[in-house]
């Protein structure tokens, strides 16, 4: 693993590293941000998942998540969306699919199943990395994220409930399977067989069993993609039928940005943090 | 003047706006968050001015300002750094001069007359322009800015006393005309004739009998352009011999970035409302 930048912030460190990934078999890159409570011994950890076209940086420059993490003591983790880097399959114009779209997936369909696989990466590669180099408490992690992210921790929780002590998101893609910009991407990397889609949709989870203790999300109501590409209701929907307490807060005039996402940062790290408590 | 982008942010709005500059004779663009406290009235503004190579967007992205500014209920306005353009002469492959290095003083010597005139933009024709077109309580303005930022907020408020309540500066430029990276600017812009410089140089404007109720300055010791280029110490001399209030905060291990900057810009923030109050 590589120190690609490391800078004094709100009295921790926030560090760029980059690592050859044998699960996605490229060099992968992402944000860690630890806490000066990280100086005394191990501190827990909150996964933030990005969008799509984003890579680790977004959320570092415009997530305002240091200030308070520092404060709280929680380490902040943000990798990157999908493989990267020359040899990669990828359709360059497509913002929906291939690089900086990896759905937080296993894909098993060639060309694009040897690389991106950012389920495994994301749940097993990474983690044993944070472990194995940072002092990270790994029986206190919580996971959220922003959009194809927030699909991302949703489902990811959702699979690993045993893990995550809480799971958020901000307007996040909840039901992929059915939206028009998820769609193609699923089918390419997963297969026609919509019945293999179903691990990697929050709501399709939910009603095949899955279960999370209770579930945060923070939505835009001036958000562009709401009515086709994150409809909220289908997730409350999946909650009510299934028993899992959903807070689903409606944002007035708040958009899809980081100025979204900045706004409500706080309210996530505190909730996180409430449930991170030894 | 055009809207180019408009987001809720932290219950405010945060804009970036384009018009078209008589004073540099190009389109200038701006960014200016105002708190929810706008839709009530008249609100103080603090102006912040950014360093090299930067523009509007670098401290509206990074600079983590719009939470506690939409609690104080503080407008903050983010001038650019120099003229833009493709008609507007540079130095392209030269970050310490022309396009991105303005200076924030307003030029004598061709080509760079015409265009370069950011002192006269940022004490003239901005303000004209936001007291027309915003609800800002023009009595009540502060300024702040960041390295080649910190340099044009001090020597603009010692020049414009009484128009400022109060001037802090995150690792300012304080002695311009004797620093590496900023002579040969100075020469270009001004001409040979280094009385000329004077008036854009803070610890001799203070020299020259210029001077404001009081000074903050925060500044990272970890930064690698502390020795050569920023040098507090002669702005602590200059303030010891005139008089003038310093408070140089030396903060142990912090670098010259945006990583440095959000870290203080809360503490700034409150220092600069605490002046602006009615």
């Amino acid at each position: 693993m590589e120190t690609i930048a490391k800078a004094k912030s709100h009295g921790g460190v926030q560090g760029v590293y980059r690592h050859a990934s044998e699960t996605c078999k490229c060099d992968m890159t992402f944000a860690l941000f630890l806490p000066p409570q990280a100086e005394q011994g191990p501190v827990p950890l909150l996964w933030y998942l990005s969008g799509l076209t984003c890579t680790h940086q977004n959320v570092m420059d415009k997530g305002e998540y240091r200030q308070l993490a520092a404060e709280l003591g929680i380490a902040v983790i943000c990798p990157d969306t999908s493989p990267r880097g020359d040899t990669i399959p990828d359709e360059p114009d497509n913002w929906q699919f291939g690089k900086g779209a990896g759905f937080y997936l296993d894909a098993t369909e060639a060309p694009f199943a040897e690389h991106y696989r950012m389920y495994s990466y994301v749940t097993d590669e990474l983690p044993r990395l944070i472990a194995a180099q940072f002092p990270i408490d790994m029986t206190r992690q919580a996971i959220t994220g922003h959009s194809m992210g927030g699909h991302g921790a949703l489902t990811i929780a959702l699979k690993n409930p045993e893990r995550f002590r809480s799971v958020s998101a901000f307007a996040p893609i909840v039901q992929p399977s059915t939206a028009g910009w998820s769609r193609p991407a699923l089918e390419k990397y997963l297969g026609p067989d919509e019945t293999a889609w179903r691990a990697y949709d929050a709501t399709l989870l939910i009603e095949d069993g899955h279960r999370v203790a209770e579930i945060l999300v923070d939505q835009g109501t001036a958000d562009g993609f709401l009515d086709e590409g994150l409809r909220p209701w289908l997730l409350q929907e999946a909650c009510d039928k299934s028993g899992i307490p959903l807070t689903l807060n409606m944002r007035e005039g708040y958009d899809h940005s980081y100025f979204f996402i900045s706004t409500f940062m706080g309210d996530h790290l505190r909730w996180h943090a409430e449930r991170l408590k030894k």
